[in-house]
């Protein structure tokens, strides 16, 4: 069955706020199997949004519009859409008697215009609204459907989960189920010639890809008429694509982002972790504690960004830094086994480059950055060559750390229990 | 002149991704006093993405597409657009040699799918990619204009506001005129009540207030036949909001953020500055950071996440942290005087929260966090109660400190320069 959604509001197109209902929805109705083709947004103005709600009825099974359901005179969603089904409003008193108790609640005064909210189109089904005045509905209309939803995001979620899911899971045949395989170190057209046949495919299974924050994401769909179906579909693909990609795969849970991957690998094997950072300037350390729980494993990080502050704080010798200049391996190598002496950790990351837009020359250009990783002693540092912009080199530099701490820690990890396994 | 926004990618229609291009290019459309009545999500499928082109292409005079310029097998944007227009596809020497050079520079060889993207359709306006290997480009067909753009929204942006703006502003018979009013530690409704006879008139100059990150951004634009003109009309307004809004306003440049405002007071006063945050996690230093030429002002920063950390890294006493807890103006004050000795900065800026989602208790709730500032030796520490998941709270506790040490920094310099006069 074909979804459509349409967004209105003047205020999506002039940019003020960021559509992450479009989002939100998107997911929830391919969750639920349904196929969406098309998201529009449109503004307040009756004209236009008739002429999407048409087509997209058209060409669609079930429109579902949200935003324009508010009590002042640019809300017209309602209005539109039942001038376009040809029905007719009425005061629904139920409704009137929902926001009255709604307002009294919060002892507020139901002002005049409020009682337009309460105005039905005819036969529309009337989906309460729990966190505001606007009550959504549904018009059956042939083979046709169409879902009114009010636009702020908690209405909406709240009203589309409660009432909204319950009557499309009854319309719906198919079942849907998507898994996602998170991949790092790999570039999005390395990952995607790997598994050229995979995506090129167009089976019952579809594997699709998409570059996010120096990572590659692939999601794997398929549909069945059982949910049972569908993930035995799923399985095998998932299965198959770990086998090619390797320990590139740091994750195959949708919630699991790269620094919770380190962590996990952190808390996993009891080590703690400390960071050292010049041109990335306390990020890594940021997004490490992004991680709920990161408290048990973090030690002391430290912020160097000037060469006093990586001598004084982290004590790089002078020396090293006046031979090789601070973007170096040697003053990452010096960074790296300062800050494991100064925290106490096991396991340290330091950071060194340039960011720029200043800074560069010829022999160390803007973009070079030096990560270095030590796990319970080894040390690894590597040389990186970064584009873009400051912001962007420096987002890199933090995704690169975190992806050359994880491969540290698996290197670690596998001549452990490489010694236990001979020590058996 | 009507502009229209199309956004190419199945990952919009599964809701793996929020559109956030969408609110940035309307944004910067109509801040160009560009008309947007649609904006379009479609997924990679050339039947469905070659209909919302040519409807688009019929109702509007300038078409914008973004993403599905990767080098994989569903990237279709450009092939599907050529076709549309008739146009034959023929490869770009120069394209080729500036991703090869991409390539080349970090070290990675260059696939065999990436000269797809050195695929041009002829005649087109090449838009070179400086963050990634997809080139834009822009289509003259009669009097409409087709633009396409690459999906990751760091290379959108940079592209479209360096390559793009100035095509768009020649393009324009009108000149619009915008100056950016930003204005930290008030909240948006407040500012709105402030200006609200501004932000309802609806003369030649219209006042557009946006909330964005814990400070509120006003776009001040007007329109005339000439650039003087229209400066000549925003000037007096910008005038007036910063009177109603004193110095709330802390910047009037569009490209100054809130922490280039922090380390520019700092320069100006020669005053260097360190950190030490717990919840936020480096995430302060992180953003003070990313300002270039910072290196001369920022001393060593700290991230002190465990009570041992705390301890050990800025003396932190163990007694004050089991008389008040982590979270509590005592430790914070203790991590403010702890840090100041210890890098021999003049300023520092100290945070400890409970950021959630687990740690709170009824005493001391999720969103509850402390932010202390010393500025020459003057120490301030406030109590904030903020909202929303860790992320957010995060966010939000990184953009309170530094405006906390903004307004602290304006407070020494309004006593010094009180001084220096006294003493004159």
């Amino acid at each position: 069955m074909l979804t459509e959604t349409i967004f209105v509001g003047t205020e999506l197109l002039l940019g003020n706020i960021v559509n992450t209902n479009a989002a939100y929805l998107a997911g929830q109705l391919a969750g639920l199997g349904l196929t969406t083709y098309y998201q529009t947004a449109v503004g307040d103005n009756e004209e236009r949004l008739s002429g999407c709600i048409k087509q997209a009825l058209e060409r669609s099974d079930i429109v579902i519009l949200s935003g324009g359901l508010g009590p002042t005179q640019d809300d017209i969603t309602k209005e539109t859409a039942a001038k376009v089904l040809g029905r007719k409003m009425s005061k629904d008193e139920r409704t009137v008697q929902r926001i009255e108790a709604y307002f009294d609640k919060r002892g507020r005064k139901m002002t005049e215009n409020n009682f337009r909210q309460a105005m039905i189109p005819k036969d529309a089904i009337i989906l309460d609204n729990d966190n505001g005045t606007a009550p959504g509905m549904i018009m059956e209309e042939g083979d046709k459907v169409m879902i009114l939803l009010p636009g702020p995001p908690t209405e909406l979620k709240e009203m589309f989960e409660k009432r909204v899911i319950p009557y499309l899971k009854k319309k719906s045949k198919d079942v849907i189920y998507s898994a996602m395989v998170k991949v790092c170190g790999r570039s999005e057209s390395e990952v995607a010639e790997l598994l050229k046949d995979l995506i090129e495919q167009s089976g019952a299974v579809t594997v699709a890809p998409y570059a996010k924050n120096c990572e590659v994401h692939l999601r794997v769909t398929a549909r069945a008429t059982k949910e049972q179906e569908a993930r035995a579909l799923v399985k095998p693909v998932v299965k198959d694509i770990k086998g090619r990609l390797g320990d590139s795969v740091y994750t195959t849970h949708e919630d699991t982002t790269l620094e919770k991957a380190v962590v996990d690998l952190l808390l996993a094997n009891e080590l703690t972790i400390t960071t050292v950072e010049s041109c990335t300037g306390g990020l890594i350390a940021g997004r490490l504690i992004n991680v709920p729980g990161v408290s048990e494993i973090f030690k002391s990080g430290y912020v160097t960004y000037s060469n006093k502050a990586k001598r004084k704080a982290v004590g790089v010798k002078h020396k090293t830094l006046d031979k090789y200049g601070a973007v170096s391996s040697q003053v990452v190598h010096e960074m790296v086994t300062g800050a494991l002496a100064l925290a106490h950790a096991d396991v340290a990351i330091a950071v060194s480059g340039i960011a720029g837009p200043d800074g560069g020359t010829e022999e160390k250009p803007v973009g070079l950055v030096y990560i270095g990783c030590s796990v319970c002693g080894v040390v690894t540092v590597k040389e990186y060559h970064l584009k873009g912009n400051r912001e962007k080199i420096r987002e890199c530099a933090v995704a690169e750390a975190l992806i050359l701490t994880r491969r540290c820690m698996l290197e670690y990890c596998s001549k452990v229990t490489f010694g236990k396994e001979k020590g058996k």
